[in-house]
């Protein structure tokens, strides 16, 4: 059983008057090349440093999350997510796409009494006492994730909040109200929680923050939240298997790899825009465009070649954005591939009522759902871009399910790993970051790190 | 008094190590080119094309704005918006910078009893059905903005929440719970609210959707809202006067376009990033994304000459996206100018307590606000670019006011222009929406339009 299909004919040469893939390639050369790529991760994958791929069969863990969302979890009226980027992106993925984006602003029936849930994924002052000035602190469970235990922008507002609860508590201690998710050794989290009792989780030490979401990470507060988890980390096992043959043609992931990394490195096209036509899925493009961005885009190979190599991915919503991008899409360089995204229906069926017929503007609208509308939107905007000579691919989801979503969360970490190894750099490291963190450190005058002279900012170039 | 600066150093080629702009440019032969472009502008916002320049002028349009807003706009509880794209990003923009983001989820008190501000701009059915089922729509004003009166996915709105307002009032008519904004004198809403009696306001016809946040499209919401639309209009009149130089040393608006430009068609960098650190401010990165990406990206130039240029417009958040881009703007191909923004700290300071001081990955940060960790970060952000010789520019905003918003609105509409200008292309149109346009119309039957055939969808290239 599969919920999630990946369309790519609209990729091939003789369906855009030539200038894409001949399909001959893909079972000739490509085949070869994608055998060899997938052999390299497969390696990786037997010797455990692509801790990713077996989360769906972590049972233990996945049973220990459950149980502490079903007792602890439900003990409160709000989970708060304190944590950034690979800490922050799945659960905000896990609850736009499968409880909405409004889910917070449901009254407690509307959410089966299940608890609300935020993610405050950044350190702006104005979001962080907004809401923390709209909460009863007291019926609010913290669930601080990092892997480090050391992110200086969650373990501040960790400190900002622990500070707001000895307010409220005086003498009593704050564990009551936190859940940490960290490394299962190392790190200050990890240390306060065995020293001082706080509930904790683990975020296995091969798994990377931008490929956690299927970990405690994720799982944790879509649990707490009401979400099947039994069922994503289903799809995502299901996935996982379509995923692991070497033949290119039979392979979701090694297709979307192959073909997205082609784009880049021989057509010219290195911009990746994902487009799901759902409002939903909008913080999933969000979430695949750290995965893409932060594990491809690298300045070395593995084996230390200087290559500054990349594809920028591109979040985009359909149809909204056909008013925003679509235009620069049609028009503009051609350096893009648009991997589109359908959803079905659902059982949300709005009809469009047939009224206002004497507007000839209007009359053929009435009588299809707004579905129809939306899908026949996406499907004409993938013809107009085909008969533009315009690449594009199409993934096709049932319905927004738990599955379905375990599915595409597998089918994308899957094509990342493959892309990279076809690009020969590691996906699994992001040096790149630490230069900021340094002066960062050394700017507010953290022991060891020198303080960095920025200049003065000269008048000279201020306008 | 200005609220907006703009420090263009770090595109300069001293202070990247050579590969950026020479300063001696900018007074010698950029400065030429600048002045022909705004000679250009200039002639097109004289002949009234131009008419978004313009807007902050028109005062008796904000007073029938105001008017409204402050009588019948005040008998609801919800004010939601119809409309798509430019009918909605600067709404959304106006309510997420000066209310924050999560305006509705604030109870009356916190609203100081303004109505909440929904901006529905998608048909997709889950969230149409789960907004509209949430809200008590005899106390909801749906204001519908659609310029031409045709806009497939507003009238499909309109259509479906006028059925179910039929449900509700029966026999009543309808006309007391709508307000259409749209073009004073053409399309089905101007027809339907001259011969029904519904509340309308105007578009003006040289203003078009991407560049309407000025008029009463962003307005009226905002004033609706609560939001001093009069300072919004002086921040923008002011912006316009201090835009209104043909030397481009004293033209932030100037500077911004030439940079760019250059940027993206000699310096091989067509990608420009708008990161402002600020969670208010996400919706203004896709504001700008649809007004720069709509605008610039365009097939043909105004002389009839096939281009194809364009620069892509992505939009980021600070501090998050440092977790999810910035390894990819560190290491990556070099072709991406970041545009940062900065913001004052404004009201809500919020201090990192002093605890956990036994941690030194945690004492550095005890005693500073969480305004000087945001804001260190996008400085030391900055610089780390630099040192790797990455151009980036960086706008400084005291604090997110109304006046400081019109500003912002100002510079990057009139940076648009003159840009386009630089191209040799027209911003005001969008020719490349229409296929995918007139292809839905056929596959829904309407009438005047044939049925494409898009084929079966060969299994071959599905899996």
């Amino acid at each position: 059983m599969k919920s999630v299909t990946l369309d790519y004919a609209n990729m091939l040469s003789p369906n855009l008057g030539g200038g894409g893939v001949e399909p001959a390639d893909l079972e000739g050369t490509w085949a070869e090349t994608f055998r060899n790529a997938f052999e390299d991760v497969d390696a990786r994958i037997e010797s455990g440093e692509m801790g990713f791929f077996h989360l769906p069969d972590a049972r233990e863990a996945a049973s220990a999350v459950q149980e502490l969302a079903d007792g602890f979890g439900q003990w409160f009226e709000n989970l708060v997510v304190l944590g950034i980027g690979g800490s922050a992106l799945g659960t905000t993925t896990l609850r736009d796409s499968l409880l909405g984006p409004h889910w917070n602003e449901l009254d407690d029936e509307a959410r089966d009494h299940y608890p609300r849930l935020f993610v405050l994924d950044n350190v702006d002052p104005r979001s962080v006492s907004a809401l923390l000035g709209r909460l009863d602190l007291g019926r609010t469970l913290f669930n601080v994730v990092s892997k480090s235990g050391s992110t200086a922008e969650t373990m501040s507002q960790y400190m900002v909040v622990e500070g707001r609860l000895h307010e409220l508590l005086g003498e009593e201690p704050t564990r009551g109200h936190f859940l940490f998710t960290t490394d299962p050794e190392r790190g200050i989290l990890r240390q306060i929680a065995d020293e001082e009792g706080v509930p904790s989780l683990e975020v296995p030490g091969n798994v990377g923050g931008r490929f956690s979401v299927l970990s405690a990470v994720g799982l944790l507060p879509a649990a707490v939240a009401g979400i099947d988890i039994t069922e994503v980390l289903e799809g995502a096992r299901a996935m996982g298997q379509r995923c692991r043959t070497p033949v290119l043609k039979d392979n979701p992931a090694g297709l979307l790899a192959t073909l997205l990394h082609h784009s880049d490195t021989v057509q010219g096209a290195p911009i990746h825009v994902l487009m799901p036509y759902s409002d939903r899925l909008r913080s999933f493009a969000a979430w695949f465009q750290q995965l893409w961005g932060e594990s491809l885009g690298k300045a070395k190979t593995r084996d230390g070649r200087e290559v500054n190599v990349g594809p920028t991915p591109l979040p985009a919503v359909g149809a909204t954005d056909q008013h925003s991008l679509l235009q620069l899409l049609m028009e503009g360089p051609r350096d893009k591939v648009v991997v589109f995204l359908g959803v079905g229906p659902g059982d949300d069926s709005v009809e469009i009522p047939a009224i206002r017929q004497e507007f000839s503007a209007l009359s053929y609208l009435g009588g299809h759902s707004l579905h129809e509308l939306l899908d026949t939107e996406r499907r004409s905007t993938m013809e107009a871009l085909r008969q533009q000579g315009r690449p594009n691919l199409s993934l096709e989801v049932e319905d927004l399910t738990p599955r379905a979503m375990g599915e595409l969360f597998m089918l994308f970490e899957t094509a990342t790993v493959f892309a990279a190894a076809l690009y020969g750099i590691d996906p699994l490291d992001q040096p790149g970051v630490e230069l900021s963190k340094k002066l960062t450190y050394g700017l507010l005058g953290r022991e060891g790190y020198e303080r960095p002279d920025l200049g003065t900012g000269s008048n000279d170039w201020r306008v």
